[in-house]
């Protein structure tokens, strides 16, 4: 299988997510590998071995993605046996004109801490965990957005997304069976109406999903699966709370989602 | 101030990191605006006004940076009082060459849900949060990696986005004063020793997180917190533990070092 290398001399996160942006436009399978903080020429040197290692094993030469500050460094990598793109180089230069400012590269400049975005994250993930699940109805004036839905329709890991990649403070409450004979938003998410946000999921994926979990329980069964998802969207409706289906989308999708439609502002960039 | 914008027709995450990583390169302070999901032409009017707006209000010209799938809705915001960077441009027709296939464009593929890749990452995050800071040790296991540290040193938010961005089970145990007097890799980690990662942190900084979540107590007076990070480092040395300080390291940093050091597999791409 013909290799994709995503490398830096930072952390190589923007190679990978942009190199893995590119390759995926294309049905074509790859072998990926990330390489990051390639900052000595030593580093760069082993990483060339790497590099043409794979391009000859695979047949064909590997594709390399690449985002060096590093002047040296990066023209060790660029004479590898590779098909190399600079995903700096096509930008770099016209924003300089346009901005009439000279780029100053600094490594780790990217991925490196804010100093501000930095607490409001880490803030953001312990506000998160506290306020998982329900397990703490105390705190709600200090949310950014209340995630509400039933048990396994993604609250959890979308209230942790959002706090760590943008540092955005997310409860996150769930209806269960207790809930469902009358289902009405509880007393103390009340005043908080304007911060809920809905997840829902299709009953059958949320079958299989708790059945994943504890199989042939009243918890996994069709019966108590679709009559929960029916109680949540009822409310949502009823209430006027915003919602999405969370079935097909990743993690990723459904954070953006919630942000696009709550308008919810990033405290990271 | 200027105001610059990472749109898509997708999740614009692909935009926003590398739209942000290029303007990171520049000493110059800009508004960000993300808008996501632009799929209806009538979206794309709407964000057309809304640059329009930024660029007049603003004195020059918005800086827009985008990848768009669909061209109708694409043509649309090229009519837009902007300088446009397309990111997709300049790098496809070259990938359609070398690869002799052309790219498929289909919205939503880059940050959507890999059946497999999906479930790693919510079973790597309820790993994360059922083994964090020590409260259950008996799955070590099933972890991919242990971090170790004191209290307040980043353990938790680099496990959880080790599970939410790779799919990778962290769990993390604290070291506590407890374990001071005669510092030990306690007996339940010792089968472990491989997995074992540790952080570590300035007493300086540490005092301040202390001081800031409970001032006043031996908790983050300086004696204790000089006196934990020493015997920590002491251990990781002994004990030939890799470890990294996570002082000046954004979450993002130390876990690209910790996957560069551990040579951990990513299991999402």
């Amino acid at each position: 299988m013909r290799s994709a290398f995503y490398i830096s001399d930072g952390t190589a996160i923007t190679s990978e997510v942009f190199g893995n942006a590119l390759l995926s436009l294309f049905p074509t399978k790859f072998e990926h590998h990330t390489i990051s903080f390639i900052e000595t020429t030593e580093k760069a040197l082993l990483t060339k071995a790497r590099i043409n290692k794979a391009s000859s094993r695979g047949g064909k030469p590997a594709l390399v993605f690449h985002t060096f500050v590093n002047n040296e460094v990066r023209e060790i990598i660029e004479s590898c046996d590779a098909i190399l793109y600079n995903f700096l180089e096509p930008f770099v230069a016209p924003l300089e004109k346009e901005l009439s400012i000279k780029a100053k590269p600094k490594t780790h400049r990217t991925h490196s801490m804010h100093e501000k975005s930095y607490d409001y994250r880490i803030d953001a993930v312990n506000y998160a965990l506290t306020n998982d699940d329900g397990s703490n109805v105390t705190n709600y004036e200090e949310a950014d957005v209340i995630l509400v839905g039933v048990s396994r329709s993604g609250k959890t890991p979308s209230a942790l997304y959002l706090a760590l990649q943008y540092g955005i403070k997310a409860a996150n409450y769930p209806f269960t069976d207790d809930d469902m004979e009358e289902l009405t938003i509880p007393n103390f998410l009340k005043p908080f109406h304007k911060k809920l946000f809905g997840l829902t999921i299709d009953a059958q994926r949320l079958i299989d999903i708790r059945d994943g979990r504890m199989a042939n329980s009243k918890y996994s069964s069709a019966r108590q699966c679709r009559m929960e998802v029916r109680e949540v969207e009822k409310l949502y409706k009823n209430e006027k709370i915003p919602f999405i289906n969370t079935t097909k989308l990743s993690v990723e999708e459904i954070t953006a989602k919630i942000l696009a439609e709550t308008g919810l502002q990033r405290y990271k960039y």
